[in-house]
């Protein structure tokens, strides 16, 4: 059963601030805490499950050696982001900053300026991770990545995925000084077309109204762009980072 | 000024059932109601707009012959979905469904098997829209287009592409008996080695959760899939669609 404190402390985390002070954040749903659970990397506080999620998952909870509190599906939505009903919740303590791995030039990072949406950075790193891309380097003015809406739309991917938050003027700056940094502009070259693709390297993408901001524009050393067949004026980011690593993981595998 | 009759109906435009007992729906944001405005063919029963956007587009609103409100930003966002400020918010009849047109091998028809979310489905328009592809089909069990999240993720493009909802048995019965019925499953031929590629035929898309129907799949002609570089399990549906018309449309354009 779920005390009045307990679901009072897990609402306290649908807050930022809350969520900041003290270091932790939600997983909320029965797969990717699943996922969780069977991770050796990530740290649970808690978990809150159902009697059923409890039966199915026992061997895996015990090995995590977390603190479990069995609930109702009932108790569980009520204190939960989600709309549809969930099986499982765990706070989970929030990760040290993933260290930006050693570069090399055959793979690629994604950089991200200023996205804003948390479905966007969700999706983002759902496509990094089918993408093969192991790390995702945001600008300070990117959303929170522990937002419980982010770790949602990611669908387990952000276990996967090494974010980080750092100025990127000076990410770019510790790169080697042959490293592509390849713009998603509306204008530039197509990339179904890109002469000598390389192999890796770093993949920008603006904001979703601004862009890429103009004081990174000096930074990219090659602009491209996803050719258009119709009458729309943009994609959204998360669609057309798909499509970009799509044609440079085509690409780089010819 | 709005008054509280107005507010009320506006207010009943974001149930399902009452659109469809009027055959009407919203449209909401400056951009869209401009591009809606200069659009010959939707036909809008009233338009609430602040002094400024009327102001801004005097001609185009004129030119419309449209009955005009004029309120203030605070009164349109208290009758909106949308979270934001908004400039205008439009009354538009609900077209005639749009007749399917003579199918041609050498366009592209994205059929859609039971879509639920309804960002999905917007997304899936402005991706239509920016790969050219004029026609939508909807299976019945598909979500509703005229709901304003699906209107508003379609940022425009419900203007352009035409979507209709059918069986889609039926309506792959209707084609011509060579149509290429290219089904999007996480098995099939890689869309980045597709020998033969068609000009053009149907992509079809199952749900979010279940995938392409049964009852469906014996119409395929072709399974395709994206391939993968990493450990994600799916991807979303708009950008699977994206990624797949990419492709398509490369090959068919080489």
């Amino acid at each position: 059963m779920l005390s009045k404190n307990q679901a009072k402390s897990l609402r306290a985390l649908h807050r930022k601030k809350t969520r900041r002070e003290l270091g932790l954040f939600l997983v909320e749903g029965e797969k990717v805490i699943a996922e969780l659970l069977a991770a050796a990397d990530w740290q649970l506080q808690s978990l809150y499950a159902t009697a059923e999620f409890i039966t199915a998952y026992k061997s895996l909870i015990k090995q995590a050696g977390v603190v479990l509190v069995e609930c109702s599906a009932e108790e569980l939505t009520s204190v939960s982001t989600l709309v549809s009903n969930t099986a499982a919740l765990a706070v989970v303590k929030t990760p040290e900053q993933a260290p930006v791995m050693q570069f090399n030039n055959n793979s690629w990072v994604l950089a991200l300026d200023g996205i804003n949406d948390p479905g966007n950075l969700g999706s983002l790193l759902r496509i990094a991770d089918w993408y093969g891309i192991k790390q995702v380097v945001c600008s300070p003015t990117t959303t929170e990545v522990y937002n419980p809406k982010v770790i949602a739309a990611s669908k387990g991917s952000f276990l996967r995925v090494a974010l980080s938050y750092q100025p990127l003027d000076d990410f770019f700056n510790q790169l080697p000084a042959n490293t592509a940094i390849l713009g998603a502009y509306l204008e530039g070259e197509s990339i179904h077309q890109l002469e000598a693709c390389p192999s890796g390297g770093v993949i920008l993408l603006g904001s979703e109204a601004q862009g890429i901001s103009t004081e990174l524009a000096t930074q990219v050393t090659r602009k491209i762009t996803i050719p258009t067949f119709g009458a729309a004026e943009s994609l959204n980011v998360g669609v057309a980072a798909a499509v970009i690593c799509d044609n440079l993981k085509r690409l780089g595998a010819g």
